[in-house]
C-alpha cells in the first residue's frame, strides 16, 4: 500500500472524472479523506449512496481544511467555482482541475486563488462516453496521460501532484497551456465536434429513415455515435473555450475534406489510394504505443457477444 | 448440423469476407465443397497454408461447378472479373457479390452473367478494420444485418441464398439498390471519409508532433484510426462508384458542420448543446437494437489490458 499523498482531498463536481479519482485515490490509498461537493442535489444523494467519498452538502464544507482540492466541473464553471470557493481555501493548499481546456481555465481561475494557495492545471486524458457518479472507476487512469501545465514556479507542489496522479496510474506530461489546447484540438476535439456532425446529418436525412440509420449501424457510423454521447454541457463549454484552436483544426479539416470529395467528383482513384495508404500507418503506431488494443473493432465481441434473438 | 445448402461455393477474392465466409459455411456444414481464388498469389499461398478452401490457381478452376459464386473482390473489379469468369460458369448456377455498392455493381456485372445463370446482389453489414485471408473469423456475420438487392424473379434462387446467409449467423434484408448506395453512403461511406480526413489532418499539422498525436490519441483520435485503417482499395473503390450518394450525404455533413462552427465562433452555447443532446438519444437506440456494446469505450479494456511498462 502507498503512504497517503494528501490528507485531505476536496473532489468539486462529482461526474465521470472525480468519481474514478476517488475510486482510484480509495483503492490504493493515496488520501486520507475525500471529501466531494456537486451542485447537483441528485448526484450528491447518487454519490452518497453508493458511497463514492464523503458528501457535503455545499462548497464551503467540501474545501474546507483540504490540502488538495480538485476542479472537475465543465470547464465554462471553473471559474465561478473557483470564486465562490477562495474565502474557503486553507493556506497551503493546492487547487488543480482536470479539464479539456486549459488557456482558459488557467485565465479564469488564477484571479480568484487566495496568497498562499498554488494553483496548477491539469487534464487526464481519459474518459468514456459515459457520464454521473456512477460512471467512474479505479482503473480509468491506468496508462494514460495526465497533462499539467504549471504557470507559476511551485516545484514542491508540482512534485506532489504529480506522485498523486502516478499513483492513481497515470503518466505525468508538463506542458505549455496553449500547446495543450492546439494538440486536445486536434486528437479531441474536433474529432468529437465532426463525430457529433455524422449523427446529425443521420439524425435529419428524411430519405433515410431513423430505423434504417440504427439497423445498419455497424458499417462504421456506431463508432461516431459512441464518440457523440458523451456529455453535452461538458463538450459545449470545450467548444466555446478552445475556440481558435478549435477553429484553426477545423479549417485544415475542411480544407482536405474538400480535396478528397474534389477527389471523388473528378475520380482521381490514385489520389484517394494515397490518402487511404497514409493513414493506415498511423494506427499501427498507436496501438504501438500501447494506446489502443489491436484486437479488431475493439475487442467488441469479448467484451459482449452479440444477441441472437433481438 | 445444418444440412448443405450449396455443394460446391466458389470463392472469388480471399479477404476478411470471402474468409469469414469460409470458416463459417465450413463450422457450419453449409457448403459441401469449397473453392477459392485470389489474383494475389501470396492470398493464394496463405489461404492454402490455413486451409481456408480448396485453393485454385485459375479464376477458371475456381468457379467450375460452382453451383453459387461470391464475387469478394473490390467493387472497382467486380465487372472484369465477372467477364473473365462468365465462359466457366456453369448452368442453373447462382452469382453473387459482396459489394458494398450495389447500382454499379450491378450494372458492370449483369451484362456478363450468361443465360441459364442468376445473379443477385448483396452486401454483408459486417467487417474489421483487419483485411487479408488471415482476417476472417467464423462469427463475423452473427447478428449482422446481409442485405439482398435482387433484379430479377428468381424466388428460388433468393430463399435459397438467404438460406445460406441465415446459416452463416446473418439477417437477410431486401432493398433496392440506390436505396441501399444511399443508406450505406449515410452508415458507412461518409463516416469512413471523415474518419480518414482526421487522421489525415492530424498527419499533416507541423505544429502538433507526429509523435503528441499517437501518445494522446486516447482522447477520441483513436477510434477514427481504427475505421481509416481499413483496406485502401476496397475504400478507393467505394467512393469512385458510390459517387453521388456520397457527394450528396458529404454536401449536408459540410452543411451541418459550418453552422456548428458558426456557433462556435459566435459563442452560441445553446444551439450546441442542443446538438449534442439530440445525438446522445441515437447511441442509446443502437444498443437497445443490438447493434452495439453498452461497455464503456466498446469494452477495450476487457479486450486487453492496457500494459503499464511501455
Amino acid at each position: 500500500m502507498t503512504r497517503p499523498v494528501f490528507s485531505h482531498v476536496a473532489l468539486i463536481g462529482l461526474g465521470l472524472i472525480a468519481g474514478s479519482m476517488a475510486r482510484a485515490m480509495r483503492e490504493r490509498g493515496l488520501a486520507t479523506r475525500i471529501t466531494g461537493f456537486d451542485q447537483n442535489a441528485e448526484h450528491r444523494r447518487i454519490a452518497a449512496e453508493i458511497d463514492l467519498c464523503e458528501v457535503s452538502e455545499t462548497l464551503a464544507d467540501a474545501v474546507t481544511g483540504a490540502d488538495l482540492v480538485v476542479l472537475a466541473v465543465p470547464v465554462g464553471a471553473m471559474g465561478q467555482v473557483a470564486a465562490d470557493m477562495a474565502p474557503y481555501l486553507s493556506s497551503g493548499a493546492l487547487v488543480t482541475d482536470v479539464g479539456s481546456v486549459k488557456a482558459t481555465v488557467i485565465e479564469s481561475v488564477s484571479p480568484h486563488i487566495p496568497e498562499g494557495v498554488t494553483f496548477i492545471a491539469g487534464h487526464p486524458l481519459a474518459g468514456t462516453e459515459q457520464s454521473g457518479p456512477r460512471a467512474g472507476f479505479g482503473t480509468l487512469f491506468d496508462n494514460r496521460w495526465w497533462i499539467l501545465t504549471p504557470t507559476e514556479g511551485a516545484p514542491e507542489m508540482l512534485s506532489r501532484l504529480s506522485e498523486l496522479v502516478r499513483g492513481m496510474g497515470a503518466n505525468v506530461e508538463i506542458m505549455d497551456a496553449a500547446h495543450h489546447d492546439l494538440v486536445l484540438a486536434m486528437t479531441s476535439h474536433v474529432p468529437h465536434l465532426v463525430a457529433y456532425t455524422v449523427v446529425g446529418v443521420a439524425d435529419h436525412l428524411r430519405r433515410v429513415t431513423h430505423g434504417e440509420v440504427i439497423k445498419y449501424s455497424a458499417a462504421g457510423f456506431r463508432d461516431f455515435t459512441r464518440i457523440a454521447a458523451s456529455d453535452p454541457t461538458m463538450w459545449r463549454d470545450v467548444f466555446l473555450h478552445n475556440k481558435e484552436a478549435t477553429l484553426d483544426i477545423l479549417g485544415r479539416f475542411t480544407e482536405e475534406l474538400f480535396v478528397l470529395q474534389r477527389a471523388i467528383r473528378m475520380g482521381d482513384g490514385p489520389h484517394l489510394h494515397d490518402y487511404f495508404t497514409r493513414t493506415r500507418a498511423i494506427r499501427r503506431s498507436i496501438i504501438e504505443a500501447g494506446q489502443d488494443t489491436d484486437v479488431p473493432d475493439f475487442g467488441r465481441m469479448a467484451a459482449q457477444p452479440p444477441k441472437k434473438d433481438q
